[in-house]
């Protein structure tokens, strides 16, 4: 089974940090692949950019169908044009914040999610309201990074995260903590160790649940919205990603 | 006052139905402009179409705001990028439904949505739910029309758009219809006329709701996740949205 | 076009006020009237207050009705009798604490929500979740002012809600102020200059919603619940609101 | 213990019902006292009635006070201006609407209401939603008889509730039946009779409400927003409804 | 009418505290009995807890219908085995909690919970959820209390009880307080004395709500999911609870 | 790893079934076991079998633990019990409803569930209810059979089952189905193939993310409400389920 992290920026730390966090977890049958968007920015913390990634996100999604890939890892905490990634792909399309609040609220009852700047919480926020989970999170924290200071993850940024977790225990009433920025996989272990309670991660998270839903012979269903789009005849900076029409 | 009506497809008569509609209920004060996108689909019906068209309504607004665009529609039902949109622009940015919500919940205290594809109903729902609006409307029906056979409305789409609202009417304990879909612009007097109850046109309801909020010396909050962008480079097919460091 | 900015209080400074916020943001063409209830209680801050006003709005609205007025604007934060005003009104009747949310919602994708006394807050909060405001709003928050302590809105009145408005900014993760009462309509400006935030002021914003409906040749539905009230043989204190058969 | 029903209306055969009713189910130690109110409509089927009935109940409950009720029944299907109620009276007030749904949803998980005109639904709908049985109720039903063809309640009306009764039943997947007005007070067991499910009816259950309520020596709590409202000077047709200042 | 209080843990100090409880508000022709489960553990804290003293409740319904019970009261705050309970009783069964609910949210509009221990919390707010009452309920509060230490309750876990009640009121802009154990049941009245806000108790309130239900001679309803369970052959340690097929 | 499937019934052919679908699904590193619960009933249709079979699955995880099993699945729709059995394990233990909720609204926006008889929905309602999963399920379908009819599912019981799925394709907007009833098992493939649509079986599903959750090296955190419960001296027909205190 080949699964495809995407990295739906152009800061190929980001990449490489997944790619160890997902290896890590595969199964022994599964192989990783990981790839970051050509179009795109170097991080994402707003609307503007989580619309840009998605240009790049769909360009990869479209190669990795002709390449055979399974099934698909958009490893940004805002999941990214995740519904028309799944229109164009057999298989099954997982964001790590939807797959992180899945093991979550597995894991425990209620949790609480401690992302980066304080802007992107609306977008966690959505989320959690359309998939349903606004009941098992108890509060979005965030800790007032940027993204890029999580690049190459210092002494400090990770103080800084910890620090905002201990929080979270502290006054929400949870039994687990969501890391809510793809920059912190690699810290998922570390801050567990210092907090105590679970810390989910959502690449991890996302890695597993695509296996299984492979191995249940599911992928994304082709009947009703996720279906195929109709092929249409693009224009203009989007042009190249077209879609033919199936015969 | 100057209000763009974006039409986020490639079909100029789209732009021509939505133009017409926003003129005829503009303030003898209001400049009403009118684009469609030049990176695009040519029609909307599907999480991917909006993704794409996503970026082509970007590209305006980042034209119009240095054209002195006082506020923006995004005259699609899908509201495509809107919250993207606001990011980058000063004045209020709307799209139809969710100008379409506002009106219709004033008008009656419950409503239904015509829409065209049974495919896209999900992305009204979406919006209906982030937005707050699930109680009071009563239900998303479709009429099973694909988006171009209303490029130049015939009278068998009519037709079917004007029965599928007869059983609404007839079904849903409902005080007003909420037409789901900007190539219906041109047809919602003739419904109304056909069927009694309000019919409530979503290009025409954000014209009067940006209109508004700019009088009110409101634009979008530059507090918050909907602030600028923190300027990035970009790559790849995405590139030209770079948007460079204010000073 | 007329609209009527309803004072469902006793208190003229209210009215002054009120009208003087409305003509600030009219159109040309709008002509603005201002009147206050002949029954009702110089203030409203209790379930009762409201009960009472709604009879001083419906005779107002009676009175409208004939004079040809085009719309209203119930301009007490806690929209009393919107509904029963409804039902008689041919065109659009709006209180200021609906409005407020609406222009919010689109000015910013969270809001908090600085009312007078505590008291009035589960008015406020029924309204939110009739509206389907409740995720929008953050907090409602009172400053602990009785509605009359704003007649003439001195200088520690305007301290005491730049105060709790600066605490919500600070705490609440928002990008737009509602202000939550009628009293507060000639403070709108001075609190968004202190505390840098958009602040919504209800009673403009009903003024340009208004404007829009009836622009868009729309009204109160008379399908559904909205339609004028059966005619019926009143008595006792309310005897003069019964309504004649229509022919 | 004494024990006021409130008829809303000026039709004194619902008086004559609800007092029956409650008489049927009183503890020996209640006294029920009946009224009806001075000023409002003989039937109510819209807010507009909602509102001008309101003054009739505030009126007895003042009345009541003085005369030491300790508790009142509002006998009307829509529970018209019961926080206002809630208000002046040290005891508890209740509404019948809000009381079935009480009792409703200790009798089964799941129940269905029968209600008189189609456009009353939303004032049903709206007391589900701020009291939190939105869940609890499948469905509001509407057998289409307006409120007074059940003054003398023939055999041709109490046919057609039978027979939306049976519907719910057939089609709901619900274990009780909550009577949707005042007005079918007389009709609950022959109904549940006919249908065999149980049938909550809504003056009865009130009663035992606030009996219960009494003899737990609670009544309306005097902290927060039920708090007597502040004593002001009224004018207009309300002025007989002024509240002395307290000493 | 004969209403039993079954104290679900095996702690006889509780059975007491509940029966003089229920004794205190019964009407006179009702006779309360009071049994304690003979299996189960001495104190619930936990879902594990729930679900043993489920057992001991479900025993004791099956000797009452046996014995002629009109209605029980399940005296844990945690309401376990209610639905189960429901299914094989004629006449009512309502938990404290559901009860406390369903008349704190009478006497007001908003109210919060005072628990024991933090992590008994989530039982409270499922059954908030499944029953409505989230939007009634502003806060669930422990104040860090094991159960055990309410059997003989002593000045310290009194005080530590009051000094929560008083941290809701300042804090929670509510008007009633709901005490969350039934080991709290001789507390309410001297806690009421000390805060001023209304305290409700779940054993009375249960007891009233029996009291009115079997008057209204509703019970559980025997159509949908809560008739009868199906006779089964039933095996090991529940083999006891084997139902007899009925005739 | 050793992951459990507990059959919370004494029905050997329902673990006959859930055996083999966990088998067809586990990786080759999981070694699947099979139990049937010794204390319940042969089927569970109702809150009281669920009650009952509760005793028998907490019986055989305390054995699990001992037997260092990694992760169970309680095997019936209803979930029985998984709170509970969630405090007194180390691993993962997911009811199979639960889990195919989560895989379901990974593979569609939108799914429908088809159970067993009509008195199982309410049960289903609650889990989808306390998930969070109730905007994506659109309908909970009973097709009427007894749960013992798929003890050895004849062509009959099947037809039923495809005919109601026939219809939730049908008429409910899907994208994919969800198997209600454990008995179903061995019968997902088959009915995909005739509907079209994907099947999700919940046996399977919980396989995967049970398998998922362990390589993440998570389990049930122990932190908050599903802790160890507090060791207690137990009484009666549940005394064997007392928990020694741990050192």
């Amino acid at each position: 089974m080949k699964i495809e992290i995407i990295n739906p920026t152009t800061t190929s730390a980001f990449a490489r940090k997944s790619l160890a966090a997902a290896q890590g977890v595969a199964s022994s049958g599964t192989e990783i692949l990981s790839v970051s968007v050509e179009s795109g920015p170097p991080s994402i913390e707003s609307h503007y950019d989580e619309a840009l990634s998605t240009i790049g996100i769909l360009e990869r999604i479209r190669e990795g169908e002709n390449a055979g890939v399974d099934g698909y890892v958009i490893a940004c905490f805002g999941d990214p044009g995740y519904l028309a990634a799944r229109e164009i792909a057999r298989g099954p399309v997982i964001g790590i914040a939807e797959a992180a609040f899945h093991v979550a609220s597995i894991v425990a009852t209620r949790f609480s999610v401690v992302t980066t700047l304080a802007r992107t919480k609306i977008i966690c926020e959505h989320l959690l309201q359309v998939h349903g989970f606004e009941h098992q999170c108890r509060k979005v924290r965030a800790c007032g990074l940027e993204v890029l200071e999580l690049e190459e993850t210092g002494m400090a940024a990770c103080r800084d995260i910890v620090e905002e977790c201990r929080r979270a225990v502290a006054e929400d009433d949870i039994g687990a903590i969501v890391l809510g920025c793809a920059g912190m996989a690699d810290l998922a272990s570390h801050i567990q160790e210092q907090i105590g309670v679970p810390v989910i991660e959502g690449v991890t998270a996302a890695t597993k649940l695509i296996e299984g839903i492979v191995a249940l012979r599911l992928g994304t269903s082709k009947f009703g919205d996720l279906a195929y789009p109709l092929p249409k005849r693009l224009s203009g900076s989007v042009k190249h990603l077209e879609i033919a029409p199936r015969d």
